[in-house]
């Protein structure tokens, strides 16, 4: 427990990254759809380990092998189960974390509140499990098609984008391997994480993301407010530290005569300190919000930790880890948002009698 | 939908301001628990409008009356329904909302998602919905009690507690109207709040909650990480736009090796930037977050804004408004604190077989 | 745990049959409907103590109190908060089950699981819990119009009607006092329950329900199939022993070519032994259904039991018991067959995309 | 949805019976438990198709693959995800029903709900589904191992036991095909299923099951009581149509005096019409039930229907299917049964503080 999210359109989700596979099975989505497979194999290689000098250098194909659910190429209504084979396992580069802990990994609770853990490639708490939230977003983008869902790196470390998401070309994207749609700060982002990668280092980062064309009325009072649910679902992803979306934690420093969103005669409003989300629903604005990433924990440096035995050790850290998460966090982050969306979607849908 | 929190000790609730009463459900509370109904008062007292000069002056005693699931002052393990009655309500202070929308304010989506809204003081998105939370919580306080948790307020507007938590005396909080622990601070923060108040306006602020005592294993990976719980339980306060929790948005600028927390030989680490939470598990150290609060928007100023058939109108505020929620809010963050915690208790313990 | 039933039309309840009240929060509920009010008091009128000479000799008005979510005699959207005041409860009448353990009562399980119980009056385990069904029951009717929800009593004790329900005049339910809609078998059935009660005994029965005009489509696989939550619903009734539907036990005897239902060219079916529902979900057809109710467990007989030490003991029965329960169950199976379709209607909606 | 089941111990599935596989991930499965892996493939060799005369003759190994939540034999804590290879699928058996609707089976109402269906085998619809449910619930007795449940055959058609579970020895129940203890009724049972093959029809019948050392105390008031859970479980199975525990159906004849278990001084009971549960909750004696199955919908002759037009077809029955279920659902009935009360058992230890 617990490893569902969503309330109508639900993903349930297992694997560990060196177990045959990993997957999931996706219930609630309507039928009737007709999927674009290549769609979400492309939403799939955009996270996919080794596409990038930047990223990890594993190499694997990250394949999505649909097992039910689909019948000539359209959903039935019924689940969707599926799995992505592992294929990259490299079990004899464990010998550095059998026996030890990394510091801030999963590795030290796992242990002590299960008794053991699979210990091969960080096993369950493997971000290797995000793959499988790519397969669920990629199909609720589909069927939200009118909604665009746009993430990208903000910052990483201190290299930050001096620009707001409206003076930005979303289209961008994609042109960099850092995944900042600015080319001359993505250039120094990845000029940064190349330097943190040679000292076997890492670093953090922010990701912005923005959904246009967000239908007004999403979002549940009082516990389900859409960017409860939003937040929640960010603050899953491996290495998360924070979310704020509209004004976040700047905006608390204002007045609020300065910080209210004046409105046109239409209902939109002048500006969008509230990110698309008043009371917890969705106004019909552009829904924008904030994801913060730590550095990850595994270093390619030898480190201090301790051992199952609770002694003082030093460890050579191995293994073909990201100096930084944020680029291949990017479309993590829109699929989690999709799949959020597609749940308050359907919510909202059927309260209509 | 959704009225519910949590998922083994579950609280559900209704209740508008200007109703007979609000109330809620609590499920899942154990039975033999003896309670401490003026502990029980004392939160909803540290929560209630007109406990000081810097907040709302409405005048309202909220007084719980438990109508089931206690016998002789224990608890029976059958769900716990209470009510808080309304008693303070002016209709006649609506006149300026009934009609037109208040910016940034839940008024304008409530009315177009659900075709009509409880005006009174704003119905459902009320903030008084939360003195429903304080009562579950300080159940919940009750029965953890060897986990202490302790809310403070952390900025008003921009200014800031320039010390961390392990510099401050937690047990000033309650020493002044503000609840910071810092005396020379809080004075700065209440003049602020005055001052504000006499323009008619509001401001933002943050506060910081810390949880000592969390045993290790609260958290369930995937989608119920401990801090994602936390995170979403925040985020439904009502103005809250932001969540970090550990290093939170200042650790994406620090490299692994400066973020990672070295492990003592017991376990335990020599800093703490994780936040107490490792893979989305509390590993022993204390847990710790911050949550960023917005102005609120209801202004006691003269402001534009629209009305139901999209006429652009000029309004004065009126009415009895915070214009600063972190004060009051400081017991609110606790109490969904100790019931996200009190959930991970009870599930932790379901699993020990 | 769990107090709650529905998914997306969600009822969370509470309350002693001695505590201040009983009531309940109605969570998904529409906006925009306008409720019968009259209709709600009515259908708790017929569930009431008192209402005749074959059932309990209570008296209780049994008035709700809507506390939220309605507004100008609309819902708002938000939950619907209600109770039920308790008025009518004597405390002297419980010296016989205050120590004591009535056999094939939930007092001993409820005093070994939990520690300790609220002895008076059945405590949580009273059937006045039901009074909370009907109110939700009632709005769901209200909602689902076109859908003719109809139960009758079947039989009492060995009496049993000896028509299908297609045989008889459902109007006619309400005519008598034991609701069943024949009336010289009605005449039996009241005058066996005289003669049970009489003897301080008790007596069982069997309900039927109708539910005509379920549109197709209601239902899901798997583990909602609509049987299976009809029949969890039904199970949760005070006394209920069996639930069955279509051709039921009965139908096992059968050969398939004997309990296919051939169809009509329109897709409707020629015979019903099917219930209205094939794989789980609503085919057009009636869906109806059979309820088992054991004799009520509290006997106004001398009996012997054991004492809260394990003691052999003799006592005397007493207090106002229903002699059978099946007349007052009538609305209150009705109310849950209303709960759980209308949760079926708004999942239904959900999908339409 | 749904295609869950259980809250602390949750199976979620997936599959058609001609997709590449079927499977499904538990969630909530504690860590540490060391698995027999034969036990489980045992409890499928129960199930599968093509294990004596009376049964399908489809051969399908049912081989189950786990894929998670597993290391070096024990479970992990973490979701174990799992496939059963579909092996035998003939795809050209299907002309008879691609474009016509079975009689009273799921044929029609998938295809009117969803707008299409998967054919083939029955789609999702297809009781390979059950073979999902039988490695859950293996896993579930195996954690479960003091509790002893065991299913039994006690009807085919009018073929009925005379005896009580109490007088028959249960470890028979695998010694003859038809899964029933008493040899003699057991080969009128057979018999009288070869016989009913001979003419393409098909037969119904019942199951009973008894569960031994289930603890005082599962089962939570109010709509999560033991027996609603068991009846929402059993009413999940393909073909079922009814359910009753304890006295069931008949125990609504008796009187209160006659039905009413009395107690032994340590709080067992002398007679056991109960079935276990009181108010919901086990009290400790043997829980038992009956659950009622149908004739199966699909017939190997000729028979009327219509087609997806909605004309009238004459159509020959083809294909390898059960002319019985019930000897095959045996197992399935355990499992459930072992499911739902794994769930108890970890809701009845969360709150144990």
């Amino acid at each position: 427990m617990s490893n569902s999210i969503g309330k109508l359109f639900k993903l349930t989700t297992f694997g560990e990254s060196h177990g045959a596979a990993i997957g999931g099975v996706i219930d609630g989505c309507p039928a009737g759809i007709t999927l674009d497979f290549k769609a979400i194999q492309n939403e799939l290689d955009r996270r996919k380990p080794g596409q990038s000098a930047i990223v990890t250098q594993r190499k694997e194909p990250d394949t999505v092998e649909f097992l039910s659910g689909i019948f000539d190429g359209q959903t039935t209504g019924t689940s969707i189960g599926f799995i992505i084979k592992n294929t990259n396992q490299k079990s004899q580069d464990y010998s550095d974390i059998k026996n030890t802990f990394r510091p801030s990994h999963a590795d030290y609770t796992y242990t002590k509140k299960y008794g053991l853990r699979d210990f091969r490639g960080g096993g369950r708490s493997s971000a290797r499990e995000t793959a499988n939230w790519i397969v669920a977003g990629a199909i609720a983008k589909q069927i939200l098609k009118d909604i665009k869902i746009n993430a990208f790196t903000n910052s990483v470390g201190a290299i930050t984008l001096d620009k707001s998401y409206q003076e930005l070309d979303l289209s961008q994207t994609e042109s960099n391997a850092v995944r900042c749609p600015d080319s001359e700060t993505a250039t120094k982002m990845i000029d940064h994480i190349k330097a943190i990668k040679k000292q076997g280092d890492t670093i953090g980062g922010t990701i912005t993301c923005v959904a246009k064309n967000v239908p007004l009325g999403f979002g549940e009072p009082i516990f389900d407010k859409l960017h409860a649910r939003l937040g929640q679902a960010m603050l899953t992803i491996n290495a998360v530290k924070g979310f704020e979306y509209g004004s976040g934690f700047e905006g608390t420093k204002l007045k609020g005569s300065e910080h209210n969103d004046a409105f046109n005669e239409d209902g939109s409003t002048k500006t969008n300190l509230s990110g698309g989300i008043q009371g917890g629903i969705s106004n019909g604005m552009d829904v924008y919000f904030n994801v913060a990433f730590k550095p990850v924990a595994t270093l390619l440096q030898k480190y201090d930790t301790i051992d199952a035995d609770g002694n003082a050790v030093n460890v050579q850290g191995k293994g073909r880890h990201d100096p930084c998460v944020v680029p291949r966090a990017v479309p993590i982050v829109e699929a989690l948002t999709a799949m959020v969306l597609m749940d308050f979607y359907l919510l909202d849908n059927s309260s209509k009698i």
